[in-house]
């Protein structure tokens, strides 16, 4: 599933690509999440002075595209953002199409013309939504990625989204979550289907780092088995844990962390009415002070954001003492800095 | 109105917050604009090395988009801008709300978030213009500020500009005109109502200069009376004055500059309908090269910029020798850089 | 036609405006693609240290708006991006005009403002399409080119594209590519009418380089008259020579260059049915493989980007060895950089 050049590139200064955290060893993002804790007390302003960053955006953002461009800022360096549709015509990606439409260039030109213009190149493009299998085999990312011939980053893929992954490690770490404490991703609701990059990206992650993992969902939403086999050969290797389950009660008992995550009713994926129709009664998966009566005391609350108030979590919590939303985000910057900095750093 | 930590903060490179004039003293706002002179002459291109600005803007611009950027850049810093609805989506800003609409995310994680990614934020959010009240009080703006813990710029607000107002007043510098001259601040027209931020801050400049002030605008278009009594307090400490009026002949009489500006109609405040009525038979509210005829000799013509040609001011007027249109906005960059050197600089 | 301060002054390091290729004699562009190699070979990241570069884009961009901004990082300097109808208002551009439509913003208050927040201003703004001789004249352009008082880039206008030129040339030398060579220009398919500014440029710089230069297009899309005396005049003073013939076998004998572009139909300029009807039964106008039989065996293809792939140009072209379309696009980084640096290095 991943493009990524693979482990024997992952010597310290030596990484050429960071599209996957299962593509490292856990004692390699160890080393990673050290660099980001050594940058963040140590600023190096000018590590990367003159050094480019081009940032490649096929869907929105917030926090990828300030905190890539700040991360950047930070070490010296300087950005530029190209979003398609913004500024900038669409791109077709489907190999061998008549382009007589809407789009006017090919990614087979754009990636490579872009990656040329910078020393490292993060794109962003979301799942399609239509076909499971494709969007599991990262068809489009792959495509895109082979055209890359430069430090290329996940942004944020159809079921990857490493940067994210990398700093909510770094923000369990921070907040002394124990290594192999209880760790609840718990899908909530939304308006409509999201994609499956953040649950299975943070999936994975908690159970490389160790932890014992609960996925918590309802019927129809469970996780493909791909990526629930994934995240347990990588539990397997660190000393976690991965279970899946509909009883709320069960899953919530004992956790130290809900990870709560929306996402498209996989049963049903690409088809957007019968989604519709399983979200329509579970308007009661909405993170709400009461879900914390079991778990344990201090037990905190986790999301990627952004975040639907209310619909998927409710203000008290996300106004409360349990949130990180915040501090996962800034960790985006903090974690993201050390993956420039990896990349690029002589 | 002012969500600014107060006078308590300003002392010199101890400011935290440049939100409305009206937080210094007439002593602190001439020291910022000698500084603004002195970066003007001899630059510091090192000061904001490795320093960083976040731009969000939740309505369009032009001159603050460059100019802040410029004036970060000619700092040694660097800067990011966040424009929700392009390449990011919609936030929210109603408290409670439950997010199953169009906004993705809430000010409330999105503004937090960007702090933690720069040293300083600035926030751009126009008024609504639907209820008076609320806009005077700046409630969205002042529900944004209050969520930042960094140091903030109002990059315009319901009500307020000082960024304009600090360009507009090291112009009237710049360009010698006395401190206690005549001042008209004239409605003109324009195909639909806008904000009040530009005349509540123009007005409010002109009286904290010290300058004699009048209010020229047709009835229906008075400036409400906390804006009025805000300006009035600046003119009483500074030896200036505040008058309102609708006879352009007696305002222009003698004036020494005429600063134009569109408002909407204060009596049909959020009346698309009556709004247009009013302004209907306004056409001749379009400053023309004969407004000039009574006012002094060399009297000049000043504007925020956009303006609209031939509707709010004539080709003669702008491409004439009284307007001082690009040299105010020329300096929105050297007021802006005063104001992050001031904030950032240690 | 063109604005250009012209050859006056173009002198090491006195050059002021880079409008038209025209604007200079050939050493003279010989010796800046001798400063593009030396810049490429020998970057200086501090050239350009606290210098700024304003870009506005009046039309959507890629490559010109990712290889501007990582030039001037690459030499130190910064660049901010203006996008009229992207998180700007749009501009208005006629003279005498009574703005009471959906452009709050004149071209007479925008370019200067712009204009002074930086040390050297791109603009593009690409042809109306409508009146071929208010396009061959530069009207558009030329009235904002002289509203500017700082260095100055045509970024594209309706009919040039420097830049693009510039960054061709240095691909033919870097390719080795004989000075004396046959260089097809030919026309190739598009679902609809483009603009003549890439085809002028390419057609004056093959001949100003000293190419023999063919003109292969169908009946209809002639080149017209001036831009085909500009390349004539070119020609005479390299040695090279400029004709033109719809006879395509004739045209691709020999050729050491094919340059494969789309543009509109000269004969129905501004005619949308008319040019679609001229168009609908060109479809072998796409460049294939089987073009290439009687050219010189090693002829190389070239296009400025971005391409309909499968409508203008074959996958099978695109994609093999005869394809120079990434090198053209990674010369507009290098050839940018050099002109950055002539206009702005001390």
């Amino acid at each position: 599933m991943s493009t990524c050049c693979g482990r024997r590139c992952w010597r310290s200064a030596d990484m050429k690509r960071f599209l996957d955290l299962a593509d490292f060893s856990r004692a390699e993002i160890v080393d990673l999440l050290a660099l980001a804790a050594r940058l963040e007390r140590q600023p190096e302003p000018q590590a990367l002075a003159g050094r480019m960053l081009g940032l490649l955006f096929m869907n929105p953002s917030l926090r990828t595209l300030a905190s890539f461009q700040a991360a950047m800022a930070r070490l010296g360096g300087n950005s530029f953002v190209i979003t398609p549709g913004q500024g900038t015509w669409l791109f077709e990606t489907r190999l061998g199409a008549t382009m007589n439409g809407a789009s006017a260039e090919h990614v087979r030109e754009g990636i490579p013309v872009l990656a040329s213009y910078c020393d490292v190149l993060g794109i962003r493009s979301f799942a399609e939504g239509k076909d499971l299998n494709a969007d599991l085999a990262e068809t489009n990312f792959s495509a895109m990625a082979s055209l890359v011939n430069k430090p290329l980053i996940n942004m944020e893929s159809a079921v990857n989204h490493p940067c994210q992954a990398l700093a909510d490690w770094k923000t369990l770490d921070d907040c002394a979550i124990p290594t192999h404490g209880k760790f609840v991703l718990s899908w909530v609701n939304h308006p409509r289907a999201l994609p499956l990059a953040v649950p299975a990206a943070t999936l994975h992650m908690a159970a490389m780092r160790g932890m014992q993992v609960t996925v918590l969902r309802p019927e129809g939403f469970a996780l493909p088995a791909a990526i629930m086999q994934k995240a347990r050969a990588a539990a397997a290797a660190s000393g976690g844990s991965v279970t899946e389950t509909d009883d709320r009660a069960a899953a919530l008992a004992g956790a130290q962390v809900v990870y709560a995550k929306e996402w498209g009713a996989t049963a049903a994926y690409g088809d957007v009415k019968a989604d519709a129709a399983l979200r329509a009664s579970l308007g009661d998966w909405c993170v709400q002070n009461s879900w914390f009566t079991t778990t344990a005391a201090d037990c905190r609350l986790m999301h990627c954001l952004p975040v639907r108030r209310n619909v998927a979590i409710a203000d008290e919590v996300l106004d409360g003492p349990r949130s990180l939303v915040l501090q996962e985000a800034y960790n985006r910057l903090t974690a993201q800095t050390a993956v420039l900095h990896r990349l690029l750093a002589r």
